[in-house]
């Protein structure tokens, strides 16, 4: 598996990217221990890789108290998984297993998140993301009622649907470049440290 | 997590089985080391229980020079993936993981076969899998066609079929009964021995 | 139309069958007058041919308070011709015009059963095997609920959904064989005898 | 079922009608031994019964080299069908039955045309007809061009779509007016005179 | 753009057509100004010429209490957007501008009708003129008590589902014929004279 | 119309707004002569406001040899259009019109480009563009052979497809938060200047 390529498009060296990118990249193979294959499949466009790790931390790297990082995981695995993107399924619920400690919950909410381990007010949340993923078109002032009901605010709402259709994004350019999902995801959560 | 329900549906006491029933989960158990709960989900139906394990063991506990044990397992993740069926992913996506002595195989297969760790000759018969899965009236012999030149004969061209189509009513079952997954599965075959 | 093939995989010839199916062969010959091609077009697999007449006639051949004979063909017909299965629509559409002793039933049911003459109470168990056939992944306790209020009890419910994952498994066996439909099913039921 | 309504309209008196409808209706009645529903769920508009009538006859009773007078209605039977209009399958298919000599052929185009017993040019006419009828933004000439490989011209490329598309309008208003089948039509056809 | 022709179908000289059917182009080309292509495009088969405009006049040259000229061209705009119709969206864009006296109602409910600036009643009306377009075989009573709910009575249900049907028709022959629009209709009713 | 909302998420007064988003506001009102509502209906979240206009920017403000800034407005018109964004479509509509230099093309994209005034090599480009916003999990490298086929190098490849998934994300954005499109748009590029 070692010799199967990152991305259909082009990986450039490391040390011939810019400063800023190559800090990036450094600090999240500190932090993980290896370096995530998107930061390599985006890098060879320099602007489009700072926009887009700009805007993910804007909404990921962010914690509320109407919607916590385990939470926003959970959005990044349900549209991901109805989007049939790979990397971000595997990825984003490894991170989700860690931060929800909980081993089972990214592999149920992958295949039918109707029948996950999670609370009512989760799956409204999960319904809501999947209708701006799939028929953003129809959303209206009822989606957002049945939101508030389960305590969900204005800023909360615009968090979930702003996951959802930014990890839509990333779906779409994972998917046109076939990027590898690293192996050390696929375990990551899975057994007590 | 362990007061969840296994089904919608009643669960009887094994001990107030029939004789052959209780044999047969006697013997899952010994084998796995738990009861995988499709066995307790329809075991409140006797004559459907030993129709339905006839039917699978019929098509899955056999292997042919053209479908071996792992192949059929990933035309269960594949179709299964696609109906959202958590059971059969993640209980058949454990087995997969075993046959194919593949730790990585069953989520990539789960989330997008086409970006799949697989051969050209695999993708075929997924396609196929898939085609009968969700759209069976519009088989044709070109279909076929394309299996034969990949050296798939007859008989493993019904068996992709049969297997699908059986699978088919698994999803079906487990989704209107909201079975449960056994927790035992979510590991196996991750982790080398 | 006599030179059409039965089934594009082998038909085997009776003799050369197992004794236990040349037997149900010549029951089901002597009580209908001819042989259906669906167990002529099953019998080259024998071990498959014994687990789908055991699992169909656990679920068709049974009549309870809550569904009738006539109506569990009601479900047959109506998934079956959703999934495009010509032989399951005009074969059991036969049998569901003699059990309800009404020539025009099954083709209402066909074309569109929410204008055929039957009760709310049998358009709702139509609905939830539609659901069971088409959408089993989103099936909820709503379903269950409205079932319950039209006086289905979980027996029932368990019935008409295993009846319409059933079927699903012989429609796509049905489609991928191409399996012609026996003349004689077409006149059945239709006029008084 | 003698007292089920023929339309959710109203259904006008004969007698009040203009003089030249209930010619129109006079005629088919003595044609036919029955009036079909259809132009009594019409009446009520007599400038639209006009126009309806008016097309289906330029498009229906006409029988060209290219398409004869069963193919018409085969097309007719065929995306009805797909429209899950009830009035349109049945009482067309009848028809066709007449047309075609065929007692089998109307059952099973309405359930799965690529099954039944036709050419390979009638399946070519049949799938330009689907083509309009679902998805008629994506007709383009490779369409047309299988259509002149296998003998029609563009007249008869015409009058397929055209059929179809007049069809489709028929379809929505029976579905929208749920204008009831006439009993007679259900076994037209079917028995030799 | 002069050179590309109007249809994919023959356009006959005016000269040579009918009587009746020359008057009519002469009239509306007095009227607009130029001769819709619909027109001539239509005219190598003159009976459908006339049931067509037949049809097309009584639908829609017509005002009622429920239902004003204006809001007849908002269903063929809704509806032909669905059906990716250029040529129906773009002219009849035009005339709902001018009917409505609204510059920018027709590009609002050409892309998403749910937020256009329309009233809920008139947006009532579109869902229904929407749904028998799309999934007419699911009209129920539900629907039509809604419209009642917003004051529409049976004679504008009937209108607002024909016309929907009718412009259906109309789609469908422009999608196969490739109908070109004339350049005049893309400015009109945008600029106050 | 005025006081229609440009949105159901808060407006900030922009004198309270960070001096690099003031900035950029200012800078877009004297070039356009207003202020298009995106920048306000995003300025309450400054740094997903930045990362927005930054990958936006890193998209669409660049001309290269295989995509020029016309097209870049196409893949735009092309895929909101199906998505349903009203405010997409209309303003990159009228920059389309304005860059083309053609009053017709964004209103016949808009509806069905497969009937636009484009090249063979831009249909190509718009079918790719339209499968990665809507199938994205079933682009393969025959996709990208059609493109180098027509002259698309690796760059325009990405550049296609991340325009796409760019605005995926602005068309779940407005359609989740009903930004109004300005009137302003609506006219531009019609007239001659």
């Amino acid at each position: 598996m070692s010799d199967t390529p990152i991305s259909r498009f082009p990986i450039p060296t490391l040390k011939d990217l810019p400063e800023d990118i190559q800090q990036r990249i450094k600090e999240v193979n500190e932090k993980a221990g290896f370096i995530p294959n998107i930061f390599l499949a985006l890098a060879h466009r320099p602007a489009e890789f700072r926009a887009f790790f700009a805007y993910h931390d804007a909404l990921m790297d962010k914690e509320t108290p109407g919607l916590n990082l385990a939470e926003r995981e959970m959005i990044v695995v349900v549209t991901s998984a109805r989007n049939q993107c790979q990397y971000c399924v595997i990825a984003h619920g490894a991170v989700l297993r860690i931060r929800a400690k909980n081993p089972l919950i990214a592999d149920q909410l992958a295949t039918n998140y109707r029948k996950a381990d999670i609370t009512e007010r989760q799956t409204v949340m999960l319904d809501y993301a999947l209708k701006v993923s799939r028929q953003a078109e129809k959303i209206n002032e009822q989606d957002t009622a049945i939101l508030h009901e389960h305590g969900f605010d204005d800023d909360d709402i615009w968090d979930i649907g702003a996951i959802s259709a930014f990890f839509g994004l990333s779906n779409r350019i994972v998917n046109m470049s076939s990027i590898r999902t690293n192996d050390e995801f696929y375990l990551m959560g899975r057994v007590p440290r």
